[in-house]
């Protein structure tokens, strides 16, 4: 279980894995765009095709029945094998159909954008939104493979990359200063993304596993993640559509500001992340009106306990401290901040 | 995990476990007849109810929704705790629906009919059906406890009790020749059902525990079932329902009939196990034109492995055989018996 591969020969770890695994049957998922992009990069024996439509709006209970009809209709029996191929919505979404099939069949996770790469297939976190809250039913359960490999980020688009790359800065601020120093001094375009993903996963994974069902210390990977989930599920409805890893940033440095706020982290600290995700990242202001709904949607986090609003704060680069109990005034205070900046 | 309480004081035992867990909201999962019948026995706390219709039926997706959205309105948070207070519908979607909800909160289930009380709630099969699909999505995953208590009975329809009753005869067939003796000779208003719950729950739990994922040995359980889930999954959706016990009974009666076809089974014991059963259970007749209808759900069954129909028969009383291949022509030959008897 959990056996994460970081390879530059997707088909011969994918080769391997097939042939350790007597599958009755193999199943991809993709969307229209790894459909096109990355499906045709991988050297698939017989198997059946599942299309779905991307981004976060179809990581739903619809789509759900779409793909366990699609298995249903395949004859998929529970030694069948789901491949999901592409980014965060295809592993989130293909995994809890995969676990939730006739009780549970194997998948495997072949991830295509540095999000998904670096984040999302390592942990076990899968699931949908529901009714407007990201991530609101799914399970905690580990792919039964994860194979990553760079030449995936070659078709990725741009702003797809910096997404991605959020979710890098965010796992050397919460558990590498040293991490942090080297990537500060790299320009993006230098970046070796091997090691990079390398080297993210492996905080990821190091964390995740201490603390699977994150009871503890596994918070801290939720950085920035009080604010963005709530962003997150303001702007699903609307017409501008905020990437993830965008959220990441700015709930960065909100929380960044509130950890400056409360003397835990220096102002020196605090200027160089910010300068730095200012480099890399739009600042989007946001309406003072949505406030009020984006309290709301943070008091339904998951991680919240008892009605208290739980963040995560630095305490320095490299170190972080979880189960934070923050103020209204306080989520208020660092929206604020951020529309002046 | 997996504590079972059998008790004649339900409300004492629930009490014990409430304030064992540290639970931030208690809410109770009822449908109109235990909302009726069972729920004014049970001293609750502070709780939310939700209610759902009951019935096969409606143990589907749209229901789970409708759950899941109750929880999210009661601002549920990861502590809380779901009680599954009905029958094997009630315990299975709502089971399904805790261990989903924000990936995952407690639950309870207290068994209202004797089918839940010694079949469903032990075991940790959570799911719900599919497009005609029996338990076609769901999990492998145990309740955090449950309180059985023989009380419920007494407002139980007695075809109802008697659908129960099938699955403790085919307990006994599958894993106890000796309690299959003294089940024959006792009559059933003389039933002592405080001791037959316990003894049947043991041995669910004892064949469950060797084999939670029912990868072998767990298999037997599924005397009958070959049948039964097809046979329910034709039934569902016409005018005539069908019991699940009264299925299992009828599975019974062609899966030992099978054995004594293939000369695994004496026709001494055979003959017993007819006479019992039909002594119990209404003998449907199935048309011969639903036959085709009945080995194609036949061939979606979960149980099944590259195709093959794989059925549980038995070698004698007390002793049966998992991972039998079956052909449809014996299939066939056991429903025609079923029409002759």
């Amino acid at each position: 279980m959990d056996a994460i591969r970081i390879t530059k020969t997707v088909n011969l770890e994918l080769q391997n894995y097939l042939e350790s695994g007597n599958f009755s049957q193999v199943v991809v998922l993709v969307d229209e765009n790894t459909k096109r992009d990355c499906y045709p990069l991988i050297e698939f024996q017989e198997h059946t095709i599942i299309e779905i439509r991307s981004g976060e709006l179809n990581k739903n209970i619809t789509t759900c029945s779409q793909i366990w009809d699609a298995l249903t209709r395949a004859q998929c029996d529970r030694n069948a094998l789901l491949i999901n191929l592409g980014g965060g919505v295809i592993g989130d979404l293909g995994g809890f159909c995969a676990r939730t099939y006739k009780r549970g069949i194997r998948f495997v996770n072949i991830p295509t954008t540095l999000l998904a790469q670096v984040d999302a297939s390592v942990g076990g976190k899968l699931g949908i939104d529901f009714k407007g809250f990201k991530n609101h039913i799914g399970l905690f359960s580990k792919p039964d493979s994860v194979i990553i490999d760079p030449i995936f980020l070659e078709s990725l688009p741009r702003e797809e990359l910096i997404s991605g790359f959020a979710e890098v800065i965010k796992h050397n601020l919460i558990a590498d200063a040293e991490g942090w120093k080297r990537l500060a001094k790299t320009e993006f375009q230098n970046i070796d993304w091997f090691k990079t993903i390398s080297h993210s996963v492996k905080i990821k994974r190091d964390i995740t596993s201490a603390d699977f069902k994150e009871s503890g210390q596994r918070k801290i990977l939720n950085l920035g993640h009080t604010i963005v989930h709530a962003l997150e599920s303001y702007y699903l409805p609307t017409e501008t559509s905020l990437l993830h890893g965008e959220a990441v940033a700015l709930g960065i440095i909100c929380e960044s500001f509130m950890s400056l706020k409360r003397d835990m982290l220096s102002i020196k600290e605090f200027d160089e992340i910010h300068t730095f995700i200012k480099k890399h990242f739009p600042i989007r202001s946001i309406p003072e009106s949505a406030f009020p709904k984006i309290l709301e949607l943070m008091q339904q986090d998951k991680k919240n306990k008892e009605g208290m609003i739980l963040s995560v704060l630095l305490k320095s680069i490299g170190k972080a401290e979880w189960d934070q109990e923050i103020t209204m005034e306080e989520v208020i205070a660092s929206l604020k901040y951020l529309n002046q900046t």
